[in-house]
């Protein structure tokens, strides 16, 4: 690990490995497909694992995470509208590998049919997005529902819904209620689709901080957790992992420590970013793995201050630390090279290379 | 602009090209030297241009900023403590155009003259930095200034004292108490400096809020701003550039209508980065450029929900926006291409070459 330069991303292989078989292993035992969201990783040898491990197909989101996924799976769902320019990436794509499309809008299923038959390729599947809480992308009701699904025809083709539960990660007392309004929601749709003529094949849900309560929401197909595989601090902070379960952490730099009571890291928005903790009460940008009780309590884009009013530890200007960092997505985004390690050993390294956009 | 796809960095550079003759002017009329700070744009080109509009140096944060930027202009800056393997870069960068690195602590020093040493390039300046008031970097007052400079020698030479006001960015009447506040503390540690012999040739100061007050604090030889190339919504905000004078915008697609009283678009923190506003009472994570009262409310990793309470514009499905982001900085380090245009006409497209490490 000594020649890794900070600021730099190091996962702990062991954690990961146990990460991605505790998932496999929780939705074979359920009968749920696994469809992970590599947008988490962004990177295709993961991608691999998790698909050579059990999982049914993998989820992106972008054009580039579409692209460098492509044959990493069975079949690849792209859990974002296609519209404009990213139509034709993903009908391109639709050549390579089977491929679904979530959408919640007639215009959408007509831009996607338009481009799948620009390109001449095979057929794209669609699922209908529904909003179950979140309040981001989601068609509101079964009857929009229906309508986006009639919308479908030969290029683009009915296959079933999904949603996101985005908005579920409160205490296991909210979840409870949050889980039963959702049970009832997806019946009523499902109902409707059915007598519609349009019973989803697929019922996709299911993200990183509820995944392990799937099977309390039978009608679920399959799931589409991501964060798991490296988990992060805002995932530890909610109970949906151990703080051991964590992978990902940020080698960083003490620089400084000339200003009384703090020191000053090379791991700033640019290498953490600057998402703020979603869970528990200590804030700040990130916490030391090893003393839980230091967090960076604020950022600038290269700067990250380590708060040590509730440490006796007085790092040294020069000395290494390793950083959780609030949202390990986004982080990762943020990186050119990823490292993995065994202990202290580096094993080997990689370029997220579904990152940013093209 | 048709055929950049989305989400897409554009500037506007009839905008670019008035901010950088702007500052330009500015310090020309005040006998200050510009010493641009480049991890606003990361673009070697830029770099060329500021120089050849008269900068004297341009300033890096990281090695690869460094790498990318040595040669662009007479003398490399770089503001930022060279600790472990960015000692031996910043070493490496010296053998190629003369460099100046500011730090804190005799052992940053240590550590960067052990690197020139082994590199056996020629010697490399050093500023001290000082704290006044942004409490991240620099020594707390002039005897520590005077114990780090005595640590410099023939391989780092000491040249001055550099410092970064960013806690300077209030409105007028409190700029007022911190800028004199500013005076007063300058003048003493100078003159502490001056009796131990240290008198500083330098004196590196200066970022964008407060970049056009520079001359109110006449002890400063040269300013660093970075943001005013481009600007952003936070600059705008706090009063230190026109709205108008915003370069940078990400072009994004409105992906979904389905949930009422808004807009999905696909610029989310992947693209705007989740920093804050810091300044002004507006909230979220942008605004659009042609309608100033929607705002970006909400981000996902690849959504950000546009606030249509306050405006009559209904949006479809496809239609295309412009947001001005919070950050300018974090924005562009998140992209792969960003596109200079003319009103509407794509002039030319560059990748911001020294974003991320290595």
């Amino acid at each position: 690990m000594d020649e890794i330069a900070t600021p730099g991303a190091v996962v702990d292989l062991d954690r990961l490995e146990a990460n991605l078989a505790r998932m496999q292993s929780y939705a074979n035992g359920h009968g749920l497909r696994l469809r992970p969201h590599t947008k988490t990783h962004k990177a295709k040898w993961l991608a691999e694992a998790q698909a050579g491990l059990g999982a049914a197909g993998v989820t992106v989101a972008t054009p580039v995470e579409a692209r460098r996924m492509a044959g990493a799976s069975p079949e690849l769902l792209v859990a974002y509208p296609a519209l404009g320019a990213r139509a034709d990436a993903i009908a391109a794509v639709a050549g390579e590998t089977p491929t679904l499309v979530a959408l919640d809008s007639a215009e959408a299923v007509r831009q996607l049919a338009a481009a799948v038959e620009r390109a001449g390729t095979g057929p794209v599947g669609v699922l209908v997005e529904l909003d179950v809480g979140m309040r981001r992308c989601g068609v509101a009701d079964a009857d929009a529902a229906v309508r986006v699904a009639r919308a479908c025809g030969d290029a683009v083709v009915y296959r079933g819904v999904m949603f996101y539960p985005g908005h579920i990660r409160d205490p296991v007392e909210e979840q409870d209620r949050a889980l039963e309004a959702l049970r009832v929601q997806l019946d009523g749709v499902i109902a409707t689709l059915g007598e519609a003529g349009l019973e989803p094949a697929i019922v996709s849900g299911g993200s990183t901080p509820t995944a392990f309560r799937s099977h309390e929401v039978p009608v679920q197909t399959e799931i589409r957790p991501g964060t798991y595989a490296f988990n992060d601090r805002t995932t530890a902070a909610i109970g949906a992992c151990a703080r051991d379960d964590c992978a990902y952490t940020i080698l960083a730099t003490v620089v400084s420590t000339a200003v009384p009571g703090q020191a000053v890291v090379d791991a700033g928005s640019k290498a953490l970013s600057s998402d703020p903790l979603r869970g528990g009460e200590a804030g700040g940008f990130g916490e030391l793995l090893d003393r839980p009780e230091v967090t960076v309590a604020r950022l600038s884009e290269e700067h990250g201050i380590l708060d040590l009013s509730g440490t006796d530890w007085r790092p040294r200007v020069g000395d290494r630390v390793r950083i959780i960092p609030n949202h390990v997505c986004v982080s990762v985004n943020l990186q050119m090279e990823v490292h993995g390690v065994r202990g202290d050993r580096l094993e080997r390294s990689w370029e997220p290379e579904a990152r940013g956009w093209g």
